[in-house]
């Protein structure tokens, strides 16, 4: 039985982020992929929309400079035949302010023929901001 | 082909939300359902971690007293067996601003025999947050 695309790319990406590694990763990425990470792009500029291989390794390297990853859990898994999403929680260092930052994220990745062509991630934003500017922000309570 | 359980369950969640039809969630909820949609509860107490039908239950009455569901998008859909996820994107009021709201999120849905076992939403919270304040926050760059 062959390794899903999804363990192969994350792996790659892995490396790619903590050891600078970006060769596995480049090869397994379309020349057209898609690729858009929902957040505040002021504050991270690394998050956002992006076309293309250039494009998207260009921001992984930029990944690369602002956190280390220390630890990962899989907290919900789906796979389908070319496609794989899963809710996940980071443990990080933002490497600006060597502030650990646990983060919540749900990836969708879409692959052909075991190259990525598309990657939709979702992030608990608000409380990536609260960890990163190293204090809670008041909120009035709506409800 | 049977209609997948996330359709029906979507479906039944919706008129839940709009029309406070309560019956078809009812009886599409496991009395031990887990829940779990990520965000700030101070600022929302409908959001966080929910167990059993008449938790879950009541977190969706206080969710239909709080936002009105205009449209959504499916963005993004991987269905499994007896699992489905999607990344959605909606049109929404909120009910005591009488404030539109544009809101991200990720769900991932885990049935048996068609009852949900259990949700997990991860929303992009801190968009949700500056649409509800009606302003946007002020954050410094980091990278």
């Amino acid at each position: 039985m062959t390794e899903h695309s999804l363990w192969r790319f994350s792996r790659a990406l892995h490396r790619a982020i903590n050891e600078r590694q970006l060769k596995d990763l480049t090869n397994l990425i379309d020349d057209n992929v898609e690729w858009a990470v929902y957040g505040p792009i002021d504050m991270f500029p690394f998050l956002g929309a992006r076309r293309g291989k250039p494009a998207v390794m260009e921001v992984c390297k930029q990944v690369a400079d602002n956190v280390r990853v220390h630890r990962f859990e899989r907290e919900s898994v789906l796979l389908g035949l070319d496609s794989g999403a899963s809710i996940m929680r980071f443990s990080l260092t933002a490497l600006d302010s060597n502030r650990p930052i646990s983060l919540r994220l749900a990836q969708f990745a879409q692959f052909r023929a075991g190259i990525l062509t598309s990657m939709r991630v979702v992030i608990d934003t608000f409380d990536l901001v609260e960890q990163a500017l190293g204090h809670p922000l008041h909120l009035p309570r709506i409800a």
